[in-house]
């Protein structure tokens, strides 16, 4: 996709906040979006510090990286990783941290080469060592192929753990000491909201800014834009002038995230803080939830990859044999 | 409103639950609900068995009431409180408990007048014991007046706060020792959605089966419809041929309740049990929340009308004053 297109797609996605008013921050006649939230309206080099500033805040609260630290982005060409590397890499131009990047083949024709192509490019430009790991060469098959049989689980189950997978093993081919997410404020609101309703505590105790596994066989995973909104993300990405892969999924289908994904953008129209205030009070009970339902589980290794798995075989392997590979 | 009235007014709240199948529990034929959650079909005379024995299930667990309790409803002439009246009855009967009722008339011209008839004419047909308290008499003002001014905060501020007010105070004359309101589960997962995106992990801590402040001023409240869907409680009065007071306040605003009402309305029809997960997820982490977060502020008396407060003024009073009562 084109920056061209990119730009009409963002312009739709943010089309609310385009108001007539000089930048709060500098008087720049140029605003680019109003934030309802704050009323906030910004130019387009006040946005781009704002953003950096938030992001950079959340890093140091969270604790998410130490210096010296290797951070792998799981770059899949989207604006949540494009944007994540983006401003990772300020700290590796400081020196305070290495980056590397792995970007999944889940071999989705038609619809997996751009993003692909796009993660490179970004991987080459910044000059971050960069593997693209395929599906077919980690399990010998791939999407287009188990979603072909008639016996499938739904896309996104194989993918979610296949991915996890990849990142898991790809972290300590690189030897990194952290993995860097894309999960931005909507997708984390998404997930403490449909848990909520669910009623899926032990879920619940797992969500966070990072994922606190004591096991060695896993490396710590960040997400530096949990407090960033999707939009927001997109209008960084389009004011930086960053290329981004915005095609959907082909094989997305409704869900219950989605629905829960459309009440929070509903409420956001009539109450612009819901989604800062649900995290907010997420993660003042977070601890609390933590103490009382998190389980550690003791992590063996997979008997058929050697990952780790709190079973004989790990879900990637469970479905690897269900698929016969 | 009379019985035909009513009748239309529930038909229409329950009407998706209306099949052709015979009674799961005894197989008559005249099923009057389909729970989509369950997959029952139900009867008439099977459904109030079961409504009566989930309401009996909750005041055990809950530990609701003990022996020799003596049990101030609050009787507003609505289902909800004439179906707690009807159920908690059934323990007076066989003189578990005693029971006595309140009914507020809050001076709402030609919307409270039926509530109240209604709510006498069910006290008197039990025998039950039944004051009627008005805003006028208590406070020297009435909601009608209030709502005149053009100066007031809205009907639902005063309402809440004048209401608990009397209905402490008359729990204390009764001698009551719990006083039991109608809550209902849409009313408990409202409350608790709203809190949880609004992030109000304060008032969060305090929602709950019973209340459980430590001051012996106050008199404890429970819930003892906490776990049963409001559409079936309507069908429960209908059922039994309770007369009730179905007319909507006509202050009643839109307000984020009323949206987050919806959001859950929407919701349960393609996920029947979203408000028995949602509430079961809440109990799972309300003991860990409690601990955390819940307050036991130093109760004294409020130097006007020397109720429990814990500022120098109540509410309530706070209230009288600005109105210059």
């Amino acid at each position: 996709m084109t920056l061209k297109n990119t730009y009409k797609n963002i312009i739709n996605l943010i089309k609310d906040d385009f108001i007539m008013e000089s930048c709060t921050k500098c008087g720049n006649p140029n605003v680019i979006i109003k934030r309802k939230a704050s009323g906030q309206a910004l130019c387009k080099d006040c946005f781009i510090k704002s953003i950096e500033k938030k992001v950079i805040q959340t890093i140091k609260k969270e604790n998410f990286i130490e210096k010296g630290d290797k951070v792998l982005v799981a770059l899949s060409g989207g604006k949540d990783s494009v944007v994540t590397l983006e401003i990772l890499n300020s700290y590796a131009e400081r020196h305070i941290i290495e980056l590397c990047a792995v970007t999944i083949d889940e071999g989705i024709a038609g619809y997996r080469e751009e993003g692909v192509e796009i993660a490179k490019a970004h991987a080459k430009r910044l000059g971050i060592p960069h593997k693209v790991v395929s599906f077919k060469e980690s399990f010998g098959i791939d999407l287009d192929e188990i979603m072909a049989r008639d016996d499938h689980r739904g896309s996104c189950t194989y993918c979610g753990v296949f991915r996890r997978w990849i990142i898991n093993r790809a972290a300590r081919e690189f030897k990194a000491t952290k993995i860097a997410t894309g999960h931005n404020l909507d997708d984390e609101t998404q997930a403490i909201l449909m848990n909520y309703l669910e009623g899926n505590t032990e879920n619940l105790a797992k969500i966070g800014p990072k994922t606190e596994s004591k096991s060695e066989l896993f490396t710590v995973k960040i997400k530096p834009l949990r407090e960033i909104p999707e939009k927001e993300i997109g209008l960084y990405a389009l004011a930086k002038g960053l290329d981004i892969h915005l095609a959907a999924c082909p094989y997305a289908q409704e869900s219950f995230r989605m629905e829960v994904s459309n009440i929070l953008k509903d409420l956001t129209k009539e109450h612009p803080t819901i989604m800062y205030s649900t995290l907010r009070g997420f993660d003042k009970i977070r601890p609390a939830i933590r103490q009382e339902l998190a389980h550690d589980y003791e992590f063996d290794r997979c008997k058929r990859c050697g990952e780790p798995s709190s079973n004989k075989l790990c879900r990637a392997c469970t479905f690897l044999e269900e698929l016969g590979k």
